[in-house]
């Protein structure tokens, strides 16, 4: 199954984040994860929930060793298993809804 | 100046969300606001805080309308007001930053 | 009825967040909202969704005038229309079905 | 060091979810894990993130037991590493500043 899982990382006391979000996506590059990066934040899709908490976390300690001193980050998960579907299922399904109607 | 708002709208006691979300999309449509549909949430850049708000506040009430009890909404406000900066910008900051590296 | 909003208002580019949410107490008791402090947020109880988007946006904007220049602001709504409850029903409610298992 | 962290499970497809929250507290009462319910969430104070993942993700998996096939869950981190600090430090720092001025 897939787990499809959207976090931010705010480095406090920091007013540009998009350094730190740039080293978020050589990360997830790196490791080769399927990820979409948003205006808003950065979407993965993994196999399980540990699996994205263990990216996350890799990404969330990675602030601390570029010299950030306090971290906010906010994850959302969206872990269904009666049906498999990937990012993209997501919104396709939603565009198709808002031009039948 | 230009707001970036993330929001996402819940009706509980659903397990299908995608017919929601595209009622959503139609009304943004109509209203002609700039918007972007991610896999996990609907981002949209408007002229101000009040206006978002307005916008949010319709969609979270079409909820109702389309006969739902319970709607939990969450909302993410980027407001950032030393520059000028649209949804596109942010990303492409990032991209340009992850690149150099 | 009544809605119940949750509320997390972040200057970016500050470490030490708490005087920023000290001015935001400050604001809710002058104007007699109800509202619940936790360690991550502040909770609201107010009769409409508006009022509650009211009551945030000058929360919102008072980080400005304190000399903020980026604000990064959440908002969840957990609004119930087919039956009426407050703050402390919901964790009463909760409470009550922890002690029966 | 200790980090706080705030999380919110929602059981799609369900109206009433106190029921589901009841199930979480006996689980952190279980595990003997420092945790404060809110009208809108649980926060725990643990003394990593992995800590904490290895929490959620435990009470996450329980909805699934519980019959539930769709579970969204929110989770909002802060960690600071420059000095510790507990839960209620945080509240009792803003109180303190909201009397002075």
């Amino acid at each position: 199954m897939s787990v499809i899982i959207e976090f931010v990382i705010v480095p406090l006391g920091e007013l540009s984040l998009s350094r730190y979000v740039a080293e978020v996506v050589k990360l997830l590059e790196k490791k080769g994860v399927k990820y979409q990066l948003t205006p808003m934040s950065t979407i993965i899709e993994v196999s399980s929930v540990s699996e994205g908490f263990k990216i996350i976390e890799e990404a969330h300690e990675l602030m601390f060793k570029l010299g950030v001193k306090r971290v906010s980050t906010t994850i959302r998960i969206d872990d269904r298993r009666d049906k498999r579907r990937h990012m993209e299922d997501k919104i396709k399904s939603v565009l198709e809804k808002a031009q039948e109607g």
